[in-house]
């Protein structure tokens, strides 16, 4: 697949009515709020879904259009983005955009997409996040390069597998050894920091020139959330598994806050050395707090999570910094408002 | 007690004066919501209290009728039916009714109750709940008929006895033996399926015809939500009980939110094959899902849950839905309403 | 440090402009949503921060002046107090109050303080909270005086040491010994009652004459809420710490509200005995329900707790109360414009 020219998108925005863009997105993550956001805002909106999907999307009355697909690959051919075009579409990516259309697939697409493609690529590989979470001065678990060196309790990500299904965890280089025996892909071994999960959802505006906090969620995994709970009154011990498949709200004291902004300040500056651009709207740092007060970073997600669907009717945070119901999907409707008002519509759209 | 014939309740709401309907429930469980919702859309409201427990509404300043007994019971007597009928009073049943005045109690009643109070009977029965959810072709655990076949962990849930504090965990045929030993009531030997658990809040609105998602929680039971976090630094060990005590804010994963309105789907579609009128109004579904992202379902509350009161300023899932502040007992009162105005009352009130 | 006499702040006070006031407080801990709260009902808002601090009230834009200190200790001077009289500075005390300024640096301090300043004294005694408790009739975990006389599970709470980095738990004598070997620091040994933690936000307020439930919360501790998490799966075996590092939201079970309206009650009628004045404002009682629904409290906490901060969008109770987003911060801000327009100021500043 060949990568599009950022010039390309440019002069495709050019042929935009800018006072009839469509919001769309695909079927899936959070599409329901940044749909919903984009609403708010008087946008038009637009979801991509499997067949069959739809369905969660009519029944929330959300999208002005649905467009099903077999296949999320369709997305990508000449005449699904010509038609997304015609329609005047800026794509809002989630997490699901890498997983489904893969991070060529997305650098290929000839359709304007809100904030900075490039870190998708950031993101989707784990040595270039450590190097990004380097660069910003940000604190994190060490990371070993061989099982027989470690020390103290670890965690292992399996490369290539999708999300927490393939993570497990190990206190020593025997158990180690022994759960990695039937292992072909390519690992990362970190130490697992013991403390509190605190998964802050920042925005950085181009517009406003400013990183903003809309919220901090916990991710709500399974098997370990359940597991955890009964595993002390078992006589059998069942191996722990980290699926997502929830969030839980949660506010972080006071004191930690500037600490969390801080991160977020990290990652968009390092960001700007990184890759042209830089990052522009929503991303996450997946963050552990120790009895020390310290906090390790231990992942980034450069675009909208899924915990910010606690907050479609407004966070603690947001409600300081909006008086009103403010998701991030409606706070990714206004960046793309102002900066048409402002005529910065070429700068958050790439 | 006799069981009053739909007609009768029909015959009753006929001479009812439909611009001046008061919405009364007892006063517990879910009532401050329930009363509140009620105001919100303009309706007159009264509580039916313990003495003593009146103070609680008059201080959240919910109700404009208070009415104190001294044992629910009395709540059954012609009397206090007829002047229940006289205020033109709809009940709006919740988990306190069937534990406060059993199943034929409620049967018995001469005012109108919103839904259909037939699901109250299914509801109280376990072995009728399997039958709901299997006829909704919803997953279940296993359920065991005798402890020696147990092969794995299991929830072990009395028969006429109060929610968690009669259920005890068990995970080999011995412990489960000898566990039994003293135990004189019925039982029932469930699988305990390792997940997260989600409990959704579903409404099935007679009037829209449609069933929406209003919210998700997650019941916060003592003492395993206090004992499973200290029990792993203790020496001693100490059984877990799982007796409900309040409710934390959760949000699915968007994947999962299809598939969670199809278990409200089947369940309002089984019961309508099930019992005549079938469901209508709120339910949930409780649901534990595995780290293979499937929902298994160990219960039905086929009324109001408690967790609603969680969203009594909105859910992320009901602010899509209305884009204001709606809590589930809001939801019934627009229910009403809207059934008021379209002639459709005596469809939703049994 | 010389204690002011509550005749000099009411002559303070004499010669404020009320039409003029200033709401302020220290930079840390609830600031956010006190001044968040006191701009909403229209009041100048001021924050004293330690420097690098001011930043976090910048950038969520509530404050209309921030002053920045070397040491807090600096607000304690003649000249700073003479400033924020000037400005008719009227302080909100929080949790960072005590620790960074000592109980008897508040006690002198020559402004307007908002609430009985008695309170923190009795609050950063913990045998003058037993007695407090005791007052009110309230139910509280048993006090061991002696290690070797211990028979269940015990947290042992070091005195003037901060907050949870210095509690650990105990289940026999003999490990008690062992981990209170190089212990100099008196110490507290509790009884450790395990259930499920509800931190109810009550509000007292003098000029309604009543006391309101705003919201609940769960503490989230570390390196606890992380470690026990994932202890059951680990080799090797860690201490647990239980340092606050944030808030998760709850609400608890209608049936369990009264008892928790009375241990607020409670808490209120016994401080009027205790000491002129009484408590007024925000405050706290640290509970743990049990099995059998039965509430203990093991901490008092009389001024605003980090808690609320969870609530700044509003809280289901306090939906039902006002009717829109009511956060603690803001119900102090209308509990001074009421105190202010029915001339009562002088009886809720100390």
């Amino acid at each position: 697949m060949e990568i599009v020219r950022r010039e390309e998108i440019m002069r495709i925005l050019d042929d935009y009515d800018e006072k009839d863009i469509t919001i769309g997105t695909i079927g899936s993550h959070s599409a329901l709020q940044i749909l919903h956001g984009a609403r708010q805002e008087g946008f038009r909106t637009l979801v991509i879904c499997l067949k069959g999907v739809e369905e969660l999307y009519e029944r929330f009355g959300v999208a002005d259009d649905i467009l099903t697909v077999n296949d999320y690959r369709e997305m990508i051919s000449d005449g699904f983005q010509e038609m997304l075009r015609s329609r005047n579409v800026i794509l809002i990516p989630h997490g699901s955009f890498v997983e489904y259309l893969s991070a060529e697939g997305i650098a290929s697409m000839r359709t304007p997409i809100f904030g900075n493609r490039k870190v998708l690529e950031w993101e989707s590989d784990r040595r270039k996040q450590r190097e990004w979470l380097a660069a910003a001065g940000i604190k994190m678990p060490m990371s070993f390069e061989r099982g027989d060196e470690i020390d103290r309790l670890v965690i292992v990500k399996l490369h290539g597998a999708k999300g927490g299904s393939s993570y497990f965890i190990a206190s020593s280089p025997e158990e180690l050894k022994q759960k990695l025996r039937d292992i072909d892909n390519a690992y990362e071994i970190q130490e697992y920091i013991i403390g509190t999960r605190f998964y802050p959802h920042y925005f950085h505006s181009f517009v406003r020139n400013r990183t903003e906090l809309l919220g901090i969620d916990i991710r709500y995994e399974s098997n370990i959330d359940g597991l955890a709970r009964i595993t002390p009154f078992m006589t059998e011990k069942i191996e722990p598994s980290f699926v997502v498949t929830g969030n839980i709200p949660v506010v972080a004291r006071e004191s930690l806050l500037l600490k969390i902004l801080h991160v977020g300040d990290g990652v968009v500056s390092a960001s700007r050395s990184l890759f042209s651009g830089g990052i522009v709207g929503p991303f996450c740092v997946e963050l552990v707090c120790t009895d020390t007060l310290e906090l390790f970073a231990f992942e980034i997600s450069a675009r909208i999570v899924a915990g910010t669907n606690l907050y479609i009717n407004g966070s603690p945070y947001s409600q300081i910094l909006f008086n009103e119901s403010m998701s991030t999907g409606r706070r990714i409707a206004i960046e793309i408002k102002e900066a048409i008002r402002m005529d910065m519509l070429h700068q958050i759209v790439y």
